[in-house]
């Protein structure tokens, strides 16, 4: 079968450069180790793997190079790995030195991840299912990685709530109570708003060798928003979300704004060019349509508009 | 061409009979005629068809039989068309009579429709976009019609509203409220609790010409529902809607219950064996799950459960 | 917090039985053990949970129940499960003996499903994604239980290969062949055709505690395409796979037929009054829309068709 | 109503700046006017709408803001629009005037879109549907747009194709023709190969009032594949479309640069700094998973490479 034609090495008929040839909808089994227990947990992980091309080559030879890229991650999956982003780090390094014409290699996962949780009052055990992913790209030398979470909570809406309590307020006057009380008490009650589903988003791409615990991510994910969401609530706990939610309404820019100071707490030792994408989208129940907002910045930035740089640059100054 | 192999009228190497041979994911204008304004409004639909297929022939002849197919959907929207399940009649009657092997024809069509609605305050005019479908199956001498509508509306939750409404009675005592007072005000106020985005879906079959309104079972899931959702709200619509909903709090098994109510009332003339499908699905702010209710029937059988059976008797007698 | 109103044990506003009232969306973490190895594989399943809900009850209690689902859950996922239809099917008995008022509990469970393949000349060794789900229904005293899978092949057109076929003749003629070298050299050729992805689908409904292969199921729809498709294929296993599927060209209808007979010949023990659903789906490469057949029947019926309803009476006789 | 709180011009808790903020989900109907005959179309489009917002602003006011976007969505959309990048700039230039604390403001747009075909040989008049885009993000002077369209055609694998013509030849040769005589019929022969959908993207980006003929961009997909795909074929059709389809294979690759030749030859006037980016994913018929290529390019690299440059220059002199 040697004598078997090579059409990708061929001239391609115009000659134009690629910026990514490769394959898509790759489905891997992936094992994770979580943080909190023992037992690796095996995921079905959806792949895209890319190198670039050159003008003079008609075809990346896919053909021969699934199987390179198969059985990178064939090997690479062998062992236990928790670090996604330094598993996508490592394919996108062994692609790059297999395609001798490629100067660089791209390779994006994406999969579902367990967490475990309790229910805020009865402490009843459960899992919530978050969506994670994690992106490498290789180029001589070097290799930049992204690795982040998607994850669903409960937002209640700041503006209608303060509307509301407008109209509580002037009911309890009627009922004769004094101004203060009045203030006092609608102050104090979880007042109603309409609230709904969010999804809150974080990436984060560093250029190095470090790494950046995905369950951090997902916890200040979570804690961004008006409520965590639970698979199982006895009535005691759902009581409690619904007042908590109320009490700690957020628009969708709030959510945006809290993971960026979360995030600049959480990730101290996260180097000032370290790009940083936060997104919060909320399903409104009171719209067809969704409401979101979004922030891309490096660390530097977050950190010098929250007037954290000092720390920042004083947590560095050891390294001087 | 006329010598080219006739492949699918061939035996087939196995002589099972099929159920269903056909065509999926084509889409054709369709003209829809709304009920509230003059001009029609051309959607993109998705069709499908099948006939089914004896054991004595190889294929369904598809790739003669396309052109047959489209030929008729081409013809059945070169005229406005507002009742979609007798354009599904129409198609299905058709296909089956070009097709000598078939005895049955099933259409079932799926597309986007615009209605108009004003906000409640300020009364700003917006357009909302639902889910509509329609089916027909045709055999010989006869058509059965399928058409239905899912709509998206806004659900408070009555359970997580009584345990907060306890408490708001409680905190009202310390206030030195009475009783009375206390049970007054709680009752009258729009007492927070979890509220999402619900999805209402009605669908209507019927055997004979009879054709069914579809904006009036639009109309029905809409006020099914804890509130309406809205496009555009200004300031005192977002307070009315969130006020309407909390004053109307609906589980799951509410909204399916409230459909086939107003179903029964507003379809008198439906007969006893049309075969009614309610569903709806909420998306719960407090999990990722959804929360579901269903209730197929016929009109006879939603008629005996609300004690409306004499009325539909009464109204036969006209006709004996 | 035992004083809590119980808002779901209320009359319904609307006495209006429903047939289903439970969640959809649950994403829970299920153990398979796959036929070919030791170890099970833990894979993210999306279940679906209702219960039948009479007229004189509010709600199904769904936030103390879902306490039950739970649990049901989690515990049935603790012990290695093969048989995925035997899950649902004792979550479903579980949930309908937890729930006094319904008489009826229904379970859907969906998942992906890795199988090892290897390729057909170089043998590579490589895993497939496959679409597995079962459900099952429990009334007092006995459940009816489903299951089936959904696999992606490849099918070439018969049709459109024959008059291929035809113009290859012809061109041989002009080469001085005569009509039978002609003729004999056009049936060897792998003649040209379009071919694409197609998807089949069986499902496979019973009513006793009988379990059914799903490994079996997986490998009937993958040789009832013209061929498998492959994770990776090196350049003489893609020329062997195209041959193949050119060799057998299978149109949408021979592909439910093929599933029908090779489901008869390998579950010899299903009772006739099992039922089967057959289905494909091919995503033909010269259209933007799809052909479709299907086939639903009892096993009994199928049997019947290709006449081997004998050896299945004769099956049947030590019964007697 | 007006002492109504104005929560949204509040400090927000974290002074951090956002990127954006607006909405998602947002459908309207839209009227297209086609090249090709009188009458527009009135197609279902879905938006997405977004300003920047400052640090020292707790939100975009979008309860207010709402009312402002759909006022200029509804009059955008009152009088025939063909180019809809620049109804998405039109939207974007008043969403930003109307954000006073805005400095930015993004408009995206998808649609389905409609196109008349005829069949290659009998020329019989079909519609097919094709996924349109536009963006646009305006700034103080001025506005940067992009239009694009997504393509479904066939592609026909050239690797596999010519390892199947080496085995043609041989068979040629057994059957005694003269090693010219096998080459030359086998070069004739519409060898067998895989062949499947695939999906060509096409976007353009440009910075001042040009505007891009969407028409063109989705005639060059089309031309840049193996073949196109149909609604309907007769016979002889079927038989040009896999003929046409084998006599002119295309890697993913190809797809890609076939695209870039064309799109430099049919836009000379498209200034050098225009921002092109081309796509092209195949459903490969022999795998579970896709093949994927991309060039991102300005035009002036595009031409460079094919050695255009020069007309580009000699057409750009005038201009000095």
């Amino acid at each position: 079968m040697e004598t078997l034609p090579d059409v990708q090495a061929c001239q391609p008929e115009y000659p134009i450069n690629l910026t990514r040839v490769g394959l898509t909808g790759v489905k891997k089994l992936v094992k994770v180790l979580r943080e909190d227990e023992g037992r690796p947990i095996v995921l079905i992980s959806n792949f895209e793997v890319f190198v670039d091309l050159p003008s003079d080559r008609k075809g990346a030879n896919l053909s021969r190079n699934f199987e390179v890229i198969d059985e990178v991650l064939e090997e690479a999956v062998n062992e236990p790995v928790y670090v996604i982003e330094e598993l996508c780090g490592e394919i996108a390094r062994r692609v790059l030195s297999k395609h001798e014409y490629a100067t660089r290699a791209e390779v994006k996962m994406k999969s579902e991840y367990i967490v475990e949780r309790s229910s805020p009052v009865t402490r009843t055990a459960g899992q919530e299912v978050v969506d994670i992913f994690a992106e490498a790209v290789a180029k001589a030398g070097h290799v930049r990685k992204l690795v982040g979470a998607e994850v669903v909570g409960m937002t209640a809406c700041p503006c209608a709530q303060e509307i509301m309590r407008d109209q509580v307020r002037k009911e309890l006057l009627t009922l004769g109570l004094s101004q203060e009380e009045a203030f006092d008490f609608a102050a104090k009650l979880p007042v109603a708003t309409h609230n709904q589903r969010g999804r809150g988003m974080i990436s984060i791409q560093v250029c190095d060798r470090r790494c950046v615990s995905l369950d951090e991510i997902i916890k200040i994910i979570e804690r961004s928003m008006s409520s965590r969401v639970f698979g199982l609530l006895k009535r005691p706990d759902e009581a409690l979300v619904v007042q908590r939610a109320h009490n700690n309404p957020k628009f969708v820019e709030d959510c945006v704004r809290t993971m960026a100071q979360k995030l600049v707490e959480a990730f101290e030792d996260l180097p000032d060019d370290a790009v940083i994408v936060l997104k919060q989208v909320n399903e409104e129940s009171i719209h067809q349509h969704n409401a979101f907002a979004e922030r891309s910045a490096t660390m530097g930035e977050l950190r010098a508009e929250l007037g954290t740089e000092d720390s920042a640059s004083a947590r560095e100054v050891p390294k001087r």
